[in-house]
């Protein structure tokens, strides 16, 4: 062992003794006459000492002589500090240093190992093993850990059994894109890594292992958005002879633990929102709850008047923005233009101000009295002295526009607080989603999901109208969970893939073993899935999951660090019996 | 919840109580007026009981025509047993049932779902998710989980952090074959599966992480021999500041720990034995030391006579098997024909009896006297009543050959216990190893492993004879972990590289990023890595690792059930830019 002790151990009641430490510099202060080293390890960092009084002349020039990030061991005397520093665990004490050797050099790092550093995302990720070494990464790392030790032991201790899934399987068509792996041994012949379990945690539940999990990395091949990760990781789990109301009960009891081990919060019973409720009162299925502003639907009381575009429009609905009538007319235009970013995509937008006597003053006075825009306020909740933004169009658009809207003035408006914590579950989601390029129906879960009882026969008529057994578990408006009731009976798992637009032979082919082994006594169960990247970040009170991932990869999915992806030799390729076909 | 308890709960403390049950049919006893039915789930399985007198009609009719592994519910009143079973922790109760609902029927099981079933392994593989019903290997799986439990929570303990490595990382052409994965995004580039997070985790201890570990899957694409996989599992760690001793006593500790709290028993300090003594002692770097027949060089007391095979053999050796000597001379004959079995390889065997009056019997007797003999016996610790069995050629061929017939002579002796522990250190491993085929030296260990203090020079005189820090775990004749101590600069590295026949540009295209990482103070690490699989078949008494896999792989490496891999569609090939090379 290199050391007796870590840097962030030795207190005032060590004074005296003789210890051994190593770590890295972190700075060195050098007065000529003293020195002074911050050594630093992931425990902490601890100050030590070289003076020309007690330290030999050579040691002096060695000390003086350490650069940044060097690797150090030395050997000294803990003693009291002089000027004791109260924000440091160790601030007590230093080590007058005895003995020092320099285990390895290090260059002029290309950033600054420190809580803020100058160095930027691109720079950071090439030197990934540096930025790790700076504190809210490792603490980012450690923390992961402790949410999933959590997680492992709660699940355990409530029976589910950790089983590990294959990671070379079969692609299927449906869903994302698959990452494949060419066979050498199967000539001409592909695995696929998994998107998910899901099919693996079905046939378990069908091999009676009744209640299973595993913390598992997935794959995608989509072209990446902005903090999408091309392999990620996932909470896995599914049980057996169960409802489900008791999946909602297990997985709320894991998330409420995980919010009281990790974050020391404590919640009750997580409120439950149907899918079309939080579509209609959030433009959203995974509504942030921390605060308010729902949606009001103001059809009935604006589309009475001559102004055509709300008269023409398939929804109006607005928002009361808490204290929004002190915005200048500057400021509102520059929300106007907010909202017609492409990104957001409205046409425009509607405003109306509360003021402080109850009178009101909207940008479309032209068309609606004072009685008229006091429904409007009724509608979406405003009080006095709020801003009521109101924007039209087809459903679906405007909803999601009024959300983007919601969502940015609650951030400007310090409503989404990090330390804050409001889990909600989103029930009842349709079964099925209409593609609106291709026009067909495709399943809004996943092709596994059991629509709601008796609801089968509407899958000829109405499609869309039919729910499915389908749940998601949102936190501060984040999709931290999804699952679902099984199908669990090949029949109805046939109709399913059939309206999914699988001939018989492509469900043969792709989903075959399943539906096999549901002739052989599949009970009834149901699972759920947690993006453990996202749920371990807002845990964590942020929102970026690459920041809780040791080596992430970049937007074009490229791990910067290692440079890969690679062309690989010929020869590799000859042996997979594959040659590149480049345009 | 389709249950109040589960198959394995109720004792004779419920009787009286309604309870509800759900579960599989593992079978029925129908005597017309009356039908028992055996009701299983993971947890056990309890008796249902439907009789003429108390069960209405339709009910007895539902009963009689349940067949095997039909799923139902059953709701009913706890009752005593008439006669009980104590072998069965329900053996006390059944349930007198008053509702019955099939959840599911099931076609009949292609075998059966018994302990000892009469499904071959191939047929079991296709239906794996019928076979994982079986309690055996239901146990298994439920073992492995209580085994990595306990690893994770011991590491935890001892603050290792379980990081995440990438799985899509880039290929390197030293050791095993890589699975690769070709990149959509980045035109004829590949991503490359782990063979084990090595680099990367020396990168975390670059980055400060101080203590790592990983339970995490691995993939090397080799010509599978029986009992290899594909994909595996490993417990991956590593250590910064530390030496050699530190890693063994830190998963001496680990290993210990498991064999307590998953096996119930204690034991001391592990031996450590030099790797070039396993190979004389053994002929073997992973000895099964629970029983003795340590190996007797006889070059010096056999190489005196006219006996040519063994003038002219560089090494002669002998074991004495315990009690050998009661073998017929048609048994011996036979010995004889296993070692020329083509898999040992031998040209043949002496053999020396050791007779219950002192005497010797030896099938060479025309060249040695009792008084050569008796020296033998001496040298391979031969007692009354053993039989020495000699091999003799060149020492790396005769040592495999010898050690290979001490385990088969171990076997049949009863020699091997499941339920006995012997674990072992390892050590001193040398650096590199000849490839006889090409005559190119390559590391025994990995590239990263650093050699023996001081030992550096001999990289040019004498490679061979270079020692490295490294270690192997043995348990009972099997390699359960092995690890080193590695280089921690950038000038070591590079000398290492080059001796392995990397030029300076493949060095730097493949290492170059950890190369640069030492440049910025690395530490002094080290580190190990646990095979899950085999230690978990080991722990269990067993040694086919597949059995301790949910889903495997056939030794064609396909997955029989899914039936992977498969051919891609054309189109999946043009998006990745590929084109099959078929011959």
């Amino acid at each position: 062992m290199y050391r007796t002790h870590t840097n962030g151990q030795l207190r005032a009641a060590d004074i005296t003794k003789k210890v051994t430490l190593a770590g890295w510099v972190q700075k060195t202060r050098d007065k000529g006459f003293m020195v002074w080293v911050d050594l630093r390890d992931r425990y902490g960092i601890t100050q030590l000492i070289f003076d020309e009084e007690r330290t030999p002349k050579e040691m002096m020039a060695t000390a003086s002589q350490l650069g940044r990030e060097f690797v150090i061991q030395v050997t000294g005397t803990v003693i009291e500090r002089e000027s004791k520093n109260p924000n440091m665990p160790t601030g007590d004490i230093e080590i007058l240093v005895s003995e020092i050797t320099v285990l390895n050099k290090s260059l002029t790092p290309p950033f600054t190992i420190e809580d803020e550093t100058d160095g930027g995302e691109d720079l950071r990720m090439k030197y990934r093993y540096l930025d790790i070494r700076r504190k809210p990464v490792r603490n980012n790392l450690v923390f992961r850990h402790k949410v999933t030790m959590a997680v492992r032991n709660y699940l355990s201790e409530k029976e589910f059994i950790e089983v590990e899934t294959p990671y070379l399987i079969k692609s299927t068509p449906e869903g994302a894109r698959d990452f494949v792996v060419p066979s050498r041994m199967n000539e001409g012949q592909f695995y696929a890594l998994p998107q998910s379990p899901q099919t693996f945690k079905q046939l378990l539940m069908v091999g009676g292992m009744d209640k299973y999990f595993q913390i598992v990395k997935c794959f995608r091949d989509e072209d990446l958005r902005a903090d999408r990760q091309p392999e990620f990781t996932q909470i896995d789990c599914e049980m057996a002879f169960i409802e489900q109301e008791d999946i909602l009960n297990t997985f709320e009891g894991l998330t409420r633990h995980l919010l009281k081990e990790i974050n020391g919060v404590e919640i009750g019973d997580f409120p439950r929102m149907q899918y079309d409720d939080a579509m209609r009162l959030y433009g959203n299925d995974k509504p942030d709850i921390r605060f308010g502003m729902r949606f009001g639907e103001l059809n009935k009381v604006a589309q009475h008047k001559d102004f055509n575009v709300f008269n023409t429009a398939e929804l109006v609905v607005g928002i009361a923005v808490p204290g929004g009538n002190s915005y200048t007319r500057k400021e509102i235009d520059k929300l106007i233009d907010w909202v017609k970013r492409p990104q957001v995509g409205a046409l425009g937008m509607v405003y109306c101000r509360v003021n402080d006597d109850g009178s009101y003053k909207s940008s479309v006075d032209k068309f609606y009295d004072q009685e008229d825009l006091a429904k409007w306020a009724e509608v979406t909740g405003a009080s006095k002295g709020d801003l009521i933004c109101v924007l039209s169009g087809d459903t679906g658009k405007v909803r999601a526009q009024l959300s983007a809207l919601r969502m940015e003035l609650a951030e400007r408006l310090g409503l989404r607080k990090a330390d804050e914590f409001a889990p909600l579950w989103v029930v009842d989601f349709p079964l099925l989603e209409l593609d609106e390029e291709t026009g067909h129906y495709h399943a809004m879960h996943h092709p596994f999901t059991s629509p709601k009882p008796g609801q089968l026969e509407l899958l000829d008529t109405n499609p869309g109208d039919v729910k499915a057994n389908a749940y998601d578990l949102v936190l501060n408006g984040n999709e931290i969970g999804g699952g679902s009731i099984r199908i669990h009976d090949k029949k109805t798992q046939a109709i399913m893939l059939k309206h999914l637009g699988f001939s018989e032979e492509e469900a043969k082919a792709q989903f075959g073993f399943l539906m096999d082994a549901f002739e052989y006594g599949a009970p009834p169960h149901g699972g759920i899935a947690f993006g453990l990247d996202r749920l371990v970040a807002i845990l964590g009170g942020q929102e970026t999951i690459r920041d809780f991932i040791a080596f992430p990869k970049n937007n074009a999915g490229r791990d910067v660090m290692i440079d890969a992806p690679a062309p690989l030799d010929t020869e590799q390729l000859e042996e997979l019996h594959l040659k590149l076909d480049m345009e």
